[in-house]
Parts: structure tokens; sequence; C-alpha cells
């Protein structure tokens, strides 16, 4: 008797311990997303989990295929007044000024000095290629992590008077875990520099650096004092935008991800390559569409322009945010 | 009374759940690399493991920051007669001669044709170079990949009559198992093709797609009948070679390896950046000197020399790997 009420006791024992897991699982999924408004976005993303991760669902995808990319600038984290990289740039250009008077008459130095946003943005895409070649270029790798992060922990946006790093989208980070929690490897797939994101990634969106594929500019292997650094050059080795998204995923993962979630036509190839591929799919576009707590732009804009991804989001049925309407806070610092 | 019982039940429940996966893991430990001889090397790799692993050890490495690297060509898996991607690419122009009439006259093809292994030694790096644009480019990454998995399916080693990817170091497979138990993520850093390799690193060593870093060529993204597709280019993209290792290995994983694994003096520049981080590391070379079970070459070899990155493992101390006296076995296939 006794040992039966013992075996008894055991049972209950493991069964305890099991049940404390499960219901720890289950109180993740039920509070999953909780600055998501409900609605057809933020179901569409429980329901596309459910179906890829759930065993027995007929969509079931196994763990090491559950690939999902995320564009950065504007989808994770804000582009305005423009791209923060850029902004990061000029920074530099004004730390490194005295050292290159030169810059004083030169364009697109001068624009930057003078805070001529006119004359800057008249450069086009030669002057920004310039810009960033003088200030990303020249220096080792580790060199330039640490100028990231000295930017990072001084630098204060001009509208939010915060870190940069403070204007990511509360609502993705939820993502992001969730989409972790339930098995996905998360990958950031931007136009930005890989270089000048990785120092920061794992911090604030738990991404770490092998999973963070961006454009990048070449890199050398020299010994410098006998020991080995790798220094970077002023030559550009690859832009991962538009139909560069798709050759970086390959490049980098090896295989086509099942979700894909962007917020301009930089990201369209990205999300027609992740479409294409069988079984279930997941393809969301962020739309900035709140003045007030953000930003609103779309069509017409020069930063972050969502047009023809626009038409084929809606023209195929992917998911479209409406920053307004569907997040309930867009920063993590606006929580209450 | 019962009661009491019962709850002590139930505490020797949870325990039992808890030991049992606490022994799991001993058990792991104890029967580590089993195809290992005890000695200098098989110590080395448990005593690192255990000083960067365990908690409240002084050199304790964070899991996220544990990236081990390997070398694939003679440290992974046999290179000889020949590097067994360049007998692929032979395999393949015999496939395709009857569409190029013109190779029967055209070196290297005809060298290929005629398994004139010497003329094909003569056309150099060029002739390497075409063949490998010829039989490697011109498809989608999805097509190559086929066809990558059609000839290991069917192509049988010459000396061993059996597939390729049965030609992989046993020992090795424990050394990927073990660190990846202890919360390693293992990378491989080759000088061969990185979609050559991807189609079988996952199933052959457990090492994904995206943990693949190699040579490449380019690929374009394109609309193929409405259909996206990656396209491979004749065109070089990136050789994963000697200097050019650390490079791929900053591209692709965005920090330093604590642990490189090699074979050869295309390791040299990754095992030289892998030692000159701060803390633990471990740095190995596989010395090939077991003509009867596997091969024997080293400083005079044309493949896989080991030369100057011997002389740089004597004198600094790095682990090297006597095929013939520290691997009980060399392949799976010779397991009793």
């Amino acid at each position: 008797m006794k040992h039966r009420v013992f075996y008894r006791g055991m049972a209950f024992g493991v069964f305890l311990f099991i049940s404390t897991y499960s219901f720890a699982h289950a109180a993740e999924a039920g509070g999953a997303l909780p600055s998501w408004n409900d609605g057809p976005a933020k179901r569409s993303i429980i329901e596309f989990v459910d179906r890829v991760a759930q065993s027995g669902s007929p969509d079931f995808v196994a763990p090491e295929k559950r690939i999902a990319t995320f564009d950065n600038d504007g989808t994770l984290w804000s582009e305005r007044p423009v791209y923060f990289q850029l902004l990061f740039a000029m920074d530099r250009v004004k730390d490194l000024a005295p050292e290159h008077p030169e810059w004083k008459t030169q364009q697109p130095f001068r624009a930057v000095l003078e805070n001529d946003m006119k004359a800057l943005a008249a450069s086009g895409e030669k002057g920004l290629l310039e810009l960033v070649m003088a200030t990303h270029a020249g220096m080792t790798t580790k060199e330039f992590e640490q100028t990231v992060k000295n930017w990072l922990a001084t630098a204060k946006h001009p509208r939010f008077k915060r870190p940069y790093t403070d204007l990511v989208y509360q609502p993705m980070l939820e993502v992001l875990a969730y989409l972790r929690a339930n098995g996905f490897k998360t990958f950031i797939v931007s136009g930005g520099g890989i270089e000048f994101m990785r120092p920061w990634t794992e911090r604030v969106y738990g991404i770490p650096p092998e999973q963070v594929i961006g454009s990048s500019i070449k890199t050398k292997f020299e010994m410098r004092n006998g020991r080995p650094a790798l220094v970077r050059l002023p030559e550009l080795n690859f832009i991962d935008d538009k139909a560069g998204k798709p050759v970086g995923i390959n490049q980098h993962i090896g295989r086509r991800p099942i979700a894909a979630l962007g917020n301009s036509d930089g990201d369209l190839q990205m999300l027609q390559w992740t479409a294409a591929g069988k079984g279930a799919r997941y393809m969301l576009i962020v739309r900035h569409t709140d003045e007030e707590r953000e930003w609103a732009y779309d069509r017409k804009s020069k930063i972050g322009r969502l047009d023809h991804a626009l038409d084929e989001a809606l023209k195929r049925g992917w998911t479209v945010v409406d920053m307004k309407k569907d997040w309930r806070v867009i920063y993590p610092f606006q929580i209450k």
C-alpha cells in the first residue's frame, strides 16, 4: 500500500515537472504579440506559425527549415529623417573634418559640414558612396566596430532625443521573439552595412552577427605589427538591396526563407523569392501610416518607397501592416 | 503518514527526472571521441572544451561565442587522388561532352575526356577555372544542387569504390558532435565551392547550409517564365582560401572563432586569425601520415600541402594530429 502511494506520488512528481513546462509554453503562446491590436495582421502571424510549427499540421515545416528574414530600415527600426547609417556617416565626417581641410570646399563633404541636406541629396548615389568610403573604410574591422558602438552610445535622434537603438519597433521585437520561441531562425537582410548592424543586433534584436546579412565593402587580411588584422578597403563588395537580397540570402543562408518581412520596394524581390517556394509561406509588409507616433509615407517617398511592393502585396494577399491601426505601441519606451 | 510518503515519492520522481538528464549528459562526456586513441591530441580537445564550457572556469566562454571553424578537404573528408570537387567537374565534362564537340580538341576539356591528368595539371589554375565555369555555371542554383546530389548518389571513389561522402573522417565527426554537445556552433570554412558542399553537409556532418562558407561564383536574380530564379554566372565571386579564409569568416560569421581546425597551408591564416583573439583558443592541424588506411603527404604535396602551417603549428604549440597514431579508425565504414 505504502509503495503504491509512493509510486503514485512519484508519477505525480514527474507529471508536475512536465506540466510546469507545458504550462509555461502555453502561457507564452497565449500572451504572444501583446503590442499588436487584434486584427487580420496579428491573426495572420499566429495562424502561420501554428500551420508550420504544430506537429501533425499538414503544412508542418522541420525546425531547421524555419528561416525568417527581416529587412531592417523601416521594418525593425525607423528610417527618418534619413537612414540612420547616413546620420552616422555625417557625424563621422564632422569628427574627421579637422584632418581633412579640403572637405570645406569639396562635395558631398561640404554639404555635410554645412548641414545642407539639399546639396547632399543633389550629390546623388555617387556622393553617398564617397561619404561611405571616407567614413567606413581605412580602418580595421575591430576599429570600425568600436566607432559604431561609440556613436550609438552618444548620438541622439533629432526628433525623439534618444539613442537610435531606442527607435526599434516593439511589435516587431515581439514577432522576432515569437518566431524564435517556435523554432525559427531569424535573419536580418538589409540594404544597410553589415558591419554597421552587427555590433548591436544581438543586444537589441537577439540576432547574432552570423545571422545578419547586409551590404559590404571589401576587406583584406594582413599582418600589422606581427598581428593579423582585417582592414576595410574603399571598394564595394556587395549591395544587399532589391535583386541583391535573394542573392545575399542564397550566399549566406543557402536555403529559401519561409517567411520574409519588409517595408519597401527594396524588399520586393526578397518577398517574391520567399513566396515562390513550396509549402506554407508568409510575406509581410509594414506600411508607415502613423505621422503622429512615427512617420507616414509610401508611394512617393524617396526613402523607403513602397509602391510596386504594395501593389504586389495587395494583389497576392500578403499581410500589410497598418502601423497606426495594428500597433498598440511603436517603440519600447512608449510601453506603459 | 500516507501524505508524507506521497510527497517523498513525488520528490523522488522529480529527482529521477532530473538525474536521468544529468546522467545522460555525463555518459556523453565519458564516451566522447571513441575513435581517438588516448594521447595528447585527444586530451587537448577535451581539456579545451572543459576550459571554455564549464561554468566557473576562468576561461569560460559564453555559448554564443563558441564558434568553431573546420576546413573541409583533407580535414573532414579525404582529398585524394585530387579534390573531389575536381572529380565532379571532370564527370560533368564527360556528361556534357556530346553538346560540346569542340571540347575534343580544346584544353583543358580534351585532357579530361582523355583522362590525361598530366595535361590537365599542365593547364594550371586557368584551366581549372575554365573547367569550373563550364560545369558550375549557366544553370539555376536549384538545378546545380540537384546535379551535385545526383553525382554523390552515383559516383564512386576510385580507390575505395564507395560514394565520396563515405570518405569522411569518423574522428572528426566525433569532434563536431562533441563540440556541438558542448554548446559550440560548428562552421565549414573551405576553399571548395559553397554550393558544392551545401547539398550534403547537413546530412553528413550535421552542419546546416547557413554554416557553410566556401568559394563562390556570382549569381543573378531574374524572372524565368514569371517565376523568380537565381542563375549561376561564369564569374568568380570569392576565393575562400588562404588569406581569403579570415575574410570569409568575417563576412559570414562576423566574429572570430575560438577554435579552428585545418590540414594545410591554405588554412594557415584562418588559424592565425583564430589564435590572435583574446582568451582560450584552440588550433588543430590534421597531418596525413597513414598511407595504408588513407594517404601520407605533407611538405612537398601539390594538393593539401602542409609546410608553413606545420612550422607555425610546431612553433606555437598548436595540436598536430598524426592520423596513423591518433585515429583508431579513419572512415565510418571501418568501424567494427
